[in-house]
């Protein structure tokens, strides 16, 4: 089959560790009650996402910003929690989605797929979150899209049909690199090609539950981004 | 002065330049009657932008990306100096724009800039022409920001205040970096700061008649992208 010549990339779980990431923070700030698991808190929070787009998309909120419904839901979980925060800390706390680490191969995956490809994110998380954390993790995007710019977060077609726009070329021509089966499914579905990441360790690595198997529909499965990056002759 | 923490930079003709880098594309192409000299021909092309932006501001045409623009343009100028041109290579001269060299002190005064400030582009180029631009000069960007993503062409408010916003961070803590003192002008009036960059050469070598004397209401003036580094302690 012919390459495309975009790779957009999911990026929580895909290129970066949240659930890692934000844990390792939540133990440094040791503000949680002692029966309080941070790697339980993480998830929880991660946990309230998705129904908070799917409430924007609905129309029952206005449109947001990543970080804005991260802070709704951090609200909400710090109640549930029963946790005391300050404003300072809880804004504090709520941009440790600008600071998560990428796995260990998401930098030299991407730094070789540059070579042969065109890198973007796609990703729902907003622009500054996304620069933010490019610069400090040296995520080697061509180009960082999001949500932000195309009004509506993935799955909406808008988002997946937006990278081809911006880059003037067909669907065909844009593989989306994603940990999430649904995610590629609806990319496939708006004539995308799809690249599964495994990520086992997506929500912990005190849970590694997460089915990693993939759909046999996508067009490359992979363990890694070095993985991807090898079998892309880069 | 405290220093802002995001650099927001103009592109054409500040970063790059299109003047030689289109000029020097056309003489390769040699399409021009033999009458007709390339350096007019760019100046003609480029004098189209405004007029066509304000058109689109001012709602006679719907949005349009500046690829679209340039198009427009580049057919009304090769009616008038008779140029036959077919349509696989007034597409290839249109992407030109894509194609644009930066000037010799960009990428190093990019790169040491980047050590101590967010950079951004602020550009009217659309998303893909300023991230196919990047890729092929090297310019080290933490975030390509366009007209595209707000909907608004420069010197319009929501260009300048939409970058704030982006990075949530009040006015003052952007700098427009940028050779044209209109451009800065506007930003100055949306609380932005604003640093000049001379680029004598920018409508052409044989045709240095720009007034490179900016405004003393700008914070800083340099002659170069390695000039404002130093300025600015990096």
């Amino acid at each position: 089959m012919t390459l495309p010549r975009i790779l957009a990339f999911d990026v929580f779980g895909t290129v970066v560790d949240w659930h890692g990431s934000i844990t390792h923070e939540l133990e440094s700030l040791n503000i949680l009650p002692e029966d309080v698991r941070a790697a339980d808190f993480v998830r929880t929070w991660r946990a309230g996402y998705k129904p908070a787009m799917a409430r924007v998309m609905a129309g029952e909120l206005g449109w947001m910003l990543i970080d804005d419904l991260h802070r709704i839901i951090l609200d909400e979980v710090l109640d549930e929690y029963g946790v005391d925060l300050d404003e300072a800390r809880r804004r504090h706390l709520n941009l440790a989605w600008h600071r998560l680490d990428p796995w260990s191969d998401s930098v030299p995956g991407l730094t070789r797929l540059r070579q042969g490809f065109t890198l973007c994110s796609l990703s729902n998380g907003n622009l500054g979150l996304l620069a933010n954390m490019a610069k400090r993790a040296g995520l080697p995007w061509d180009l960082i899209l999001s949500a932000e710019v195309f009004r509506a977060y993935k799955p909406h077609s808008a988002t997946y049909l937006g990278v081809a726009n911006v880059f003037d070329v067909e669907p065909s021509d844009v593989m989306l690199v994603a940990a999430h089966q649904d995610d590629l499914d609806a990319a496939r579905d708006c004539g995308l090609r799809t690249a599964y990441i495994e990520r086992p360790a997506e929500f912990g690595r005190d849970q590694q539950s997460k089915d990693v198997s993939g759909s046999p529909a996508n067009d490359f499965h992979a363990e890694s981004l070095e993985d991807l990056a090898t079998q892309l002759d880069c």
